[in-house]
């Protein structure tokens, strides 16, 4: 692969500006306050597809001669990728035809081709899909338009950086995840081509992190692969070009578990009032692990995007709330009186306590013949105000059990 | 009440702007495609506190003499307000004692009192609170902030109406939602004086709609007030000086029933990536309602606060899929014989459906004695999808009910 030029990234900012817009840098106050630094978040889900993956695609795709144009784009891809391959597609007037999974979300396939991208279904999971499209551009002389392996798309989403520099010149920290890559790599030549005293850090989902081992030990790594709900980043193994680029311009990594990625989608949620999928949250990591040396600075978080399913963030709400102890879920034992499940309710209530879910089960026989039970979920104001509800069930009640 | 000139807004720009974020002005191509006109989002939530609030609160605490900052500042409000004017004490260094209803949420408090303000529960509802804080004003000496009848918080709120102009000078459309209605008071004399022939338009719940109906019948109304989940929005009875401010400013108005207030709220999320308020998120509703006039034009959303509670946003996701075809509720009865149930669950793994919940009943008197019902909740892609898999079970159970 040839190498990434800061005066690369330039010229593909040439391109892109007049086209894509400036996406915001917003201090967040209250991020800034916990961490006694300042911090900043480049919101890529502001782009028109809701990723950084627009830069790239659409750079590249710039760079078509007519002939090529003429014959089409392809790509393979279930995820912001294929957004960004079909609107550049769309803009530069070319045919774009995005290779996916059969086993591709509807959601994913709607908003692919409502941007005018042909879709073709088929293999059974991405690797699959790759083989078929490299397949389909052989036979039909279609560009090939990769995710993260291609200077040209690196270049573009290293616009992000220049962006980055502009709005905020004296800036101490970036920090990006990777998936292959591609947008580390473009933003640290950017970075630290014009203010090299900037720190560049890279994360990983814990369950994909062959880049982020690459990077520690300093020589391609492979890790064991376990897939992360963050799918954007849901990389199998390191590519050796990008992990060189990424060895010249990244000064630390760290990779999070499922849980905290989980958990910091909720606070992006809560602090910042943005949507934010697994694979762009993945940053808030930064700030607990490098507290003491982001002290007083100035820290940009690149929120990469945002395209998360519904389904996913309200089961992440409800797992962070149970986590955080605003929530709490639990079965208690109570006698089976008339007027025994009317007398906890109104305790319930008299905690100020809100019943979300209550199952009453006569059922079960590991219960005695005199007693009931009941399943609770109840929404509390916070971790004292959930030891206050059990204690008070625990003196009411014969047995109480934590379900979660 | 004084009158709102456009110099006096512009003065608290130049107090606000040294001190408060230009907040982003963002063009969402999803919804400029689907309504055929250019949708631009004016992103309040930004804001330090997520809100407009601070810039009305800061401004006004902004003029008070050095005798009236050592007295500090009191208001009462559970909302945004309240975290205006601690935000703005604090940073003009007086003190802030904000008065809440003992009913008010622990978050609430919480945030408030993290800027610094001191928080005294009292009374029953807002009105009783705003009575307690008038007599602690009066014998303390202490200044009280209004939410909105006050031309310093209104020429505050107004400096949004001044960088939408400075964003996009040549705006069409420019709607706002109304509690008190300073807001759109202060955006709206700003709009007008310098682009006349750009429309204002003013949306409120319809639960809670006296402004609305005054504006539309040209006189002071009152309408019956049921209360809205919108709670930034919840105000009893439309104030006589507001309404003659917004009756030489407000083009249109509407309002929105709840369901579709939860309903714009989820399609934040989905198609611009933010998490917003309701009493934001009606503005969404001007889009279907002005088509017509709005097609080819340049329109502003102003969403004005993303301070919702996650609990809440995940019960609107919840309701809202299941409105949307994307989540089905049904119960079916199945024969009881061993293997019935998993040949049920086979099958709606076969139909590609997930199961979210599934709860087995044996007990119900209604259900003859060789049947068993099941109750189910399932995600499904769509509402083609939902109508396939109902099809399928209807075809295979013995009786198939819909829940919601």
């Amino acid at each position: 692969m040839e190498p990434i030029t800061f005066a690369s990234i330039e010229t593909a900012w040439k391109v892109l500006h007049p086209i894509l817009p400036v996406t915001p840098l917003i201090r967040n106050e209250w991020l800034s306050k916990k961490y006694e630094c300042d911090v900043y978040l480049k919101l890529e889900i502001a782009q028109p597809i809701g990723s950084f993956k627009i830069r790239g695609a659409t750079h590249r795709i710039s760079l078509l001669s007519e002939a090529e144009k003429k014959k089409g784009v392809i790509a393979a891809s279930a995820g912001n990728h294929a957004q960004g391959v079909a609107w550049g597609a769309r803009h530069f007037n070319t045919n774009a035809l995005i290779v996916m999974p059969e086993t591709a979300p509807l959601m994913k396939i709607q908003n692919t081709s409502a941007l005018g991208a042909t879709i073709h279904l088929e293999g059974e999971n991405y690797d699959d899909s790759f083989q078929v499209a490299l397949k389909i551009a052989k036979e039909t002389g279609r560009t090939y338009i990769h995710a993260f392996h291609d200077p040209a798309v690196i270049a573009g989403q290293g616009t992000a950086g220049i962006e980055i520099l502009q709005q905020l010149p004296d800036v101490d920290f970036v920090v990006g995840s990777m998936g292959g890559g591609g947008m580390l790599a473009g933003v640290g030549v950017a970075i630290k081509n014009s203010r090299p005293k900037a720190k560049v850090i890279g994360c990983q989902a814990t369950n994909a992190s062959s880049m982020v081992a690459s990077l520690k030990k300093h020589k391609l790594t492979t890790t064991d692969f376990l897939g992360t709900f963050a799918d954007g980043i849901s990389v199998k193994a390191a590519n050796p070009d990008l992990f060189k680029v990424l060895e010249t311009v990244v000064d630390e990594v760290f990779s999070c578990e499922e849980e905290e990625i989980a958990m910091n989608v909720l606070q992006f949620m809560e602090t910042a009032k943005i949507v934010v999928e697994g694979s762009g949250a993945v940053v808030l990591g930064a700030l607990d692990r490098y507290v003491e040396q982001m002290h007083g600075k100035k820290v940009v978080l690149v929120v990469s995007g945002g395209n998360i399913d519904v389904n996913l963030v309200s089961r992440i709400i409800d797992r962070g709330l149970i986590r955080l102890g605003r929530r709490i879920h639990l079965k208690v034992q109570i006698s089976d009186r008339p007027g025994s499940l009317s007398k906890l309710t109104s305790l319930i209530g008299a905690l100020k306590a809100n019943i979300l879910q209550a199952t009453h089960d006569r059922s079960d026989r590991a219960i005695k013949l005199d007693e009931t039970e009941v399943e609770l979920m109840l929404e509390t104001r916070g971790p004292e105000h959930s030891a206050e509800v059990i204690d008070a069930l625990e003196k009411h009640c014969k047995r109480v059990e934590m379900m979660d």
